[in-house]
């Protein structure tokens, strides 16, 4: 088995090249097409391009907020690290997590929920237009959804894409039917690394 | 469809019972077990059960050096951030990741190489024992195998699982080869995600 002698600077140009042609014959939106690559891109896994759901017109919302300077608030570390500062700060928008704050323990604690749940109540006192990118916990878009009907938050996408075995199919079909625009990859899949590629090609649309 | 009642504190454990139940008849190693289904539960993806190899004897190598307080070397700042830090520290172990450094950049633009495999260089200047992870970059791999062989580096443990579609499964297969122990996804998948469970499930079965 030979390596392929790629230059650096090309590698991520070839994968993408890869990654169409086996891609094949699948007719995908040309819209969300740099979307679901990046996430194939990012997890070698062709299932993306079947779960991977759109609400109508979701993406030119979600650059519209981009534009506008949007917080991005993630559930973890890792899909906040994994977010590509440069082009997001170019946009005059940041990443944020609050999962390690000692305000967000103590809420968790007192209403015995998931600190990922309490983040998105922390997500309510942000200023400006936000955008909410869930990669793990399931309990955190379940908590959205109730936030959302409870008029405490308004979105400008979520990113739902958490990862796991519990309650997260569900958590997935419950945000899709909150109101709000969503790119949701659908089943048990997803994780920090797929919310921070879905960010990141929506980043990448507006700043590459 | 209706959200299970779990309370926050027995989703972990209920997700590993749902893993065990799927993984079924295949019949796998109990030591590594619990690393297969870590990764599991952080993947949703029961490839890793057939894709996840591991050089003998390699489980009690790990706990070894961790025990010894090993300095975990990741290939990206994702990986790092989600390696369990108090359980590593009760281990007198830390995790760095260079890729941000600016004399890697430096090294890498000189050596027309990518920084991921200058960051394995500046491994080589880490005192005391070594873990290398790489959840991201094949060519951190390849140049691992050419710094042990030059004997500039030996460390502990590798842990093989970049993920995608340029070098990634023959680096891999490299990797492999070098004589070090190992624990590697063959194929194109991993991530970041996997490499910092990989990780986190050595920790755990030394600290929890």
């Amino acid at each position: 088995m030979e390596l392929q002698n790629v230059l650096p600077a090309d590698i991520e140009k070839r994968s993408m090249e890869i990654i169409a042609e086996e891609l094949g014959e699948i007719q995908l939106d040309p819209e969300k097409l740099s979307i679901i690559k990046r996430v194939i891109h990012t997890s070698a896994d062709f299932d993306y391009a079947r779960t991977l759901h759109f609400s109508n017109g979701v993406v030119e919302k979600a650059l519209e907020a981009l534009k506008k300077g949007a917080t991005i608030v993630t559930d973890t570390n890792m899909a906040c690290v994994g977010i590509n500062k440069p082009g997001l700060n170019k946009l005059g928008g940041k990443a944020v997590c609050f999962m390690a704050d000692a305000d967000v323990a103590e809420r968790a604690k007192e209403a015995g929920s998931t600190r990922a749940a309490a983040c998105m109540e922390k997500a309510c006192e942000v200023e400006g237009p936000v955008i909410i990118a869930v990669g793990n916990a399931p309990t955190a878009l379940v908590r959205l959804d109730e936030l959302v009907k409870e008029g405490r938050i308004k979105p400008e996408l979520v990113i739902g894409v958490p990862v796991g075995f519990v309650n997260v199919v569900e958590s997935k079909e419950i945000i899709m039917k909150t109101g709000i625009p969503y790119i949701v990859a659908r089943g048990r899949k997803g994780g920090s690394n797929v919310a921070a590629a879905i960010c990141n090609a929506l980043i990448y649309k507006l700043t590459r």
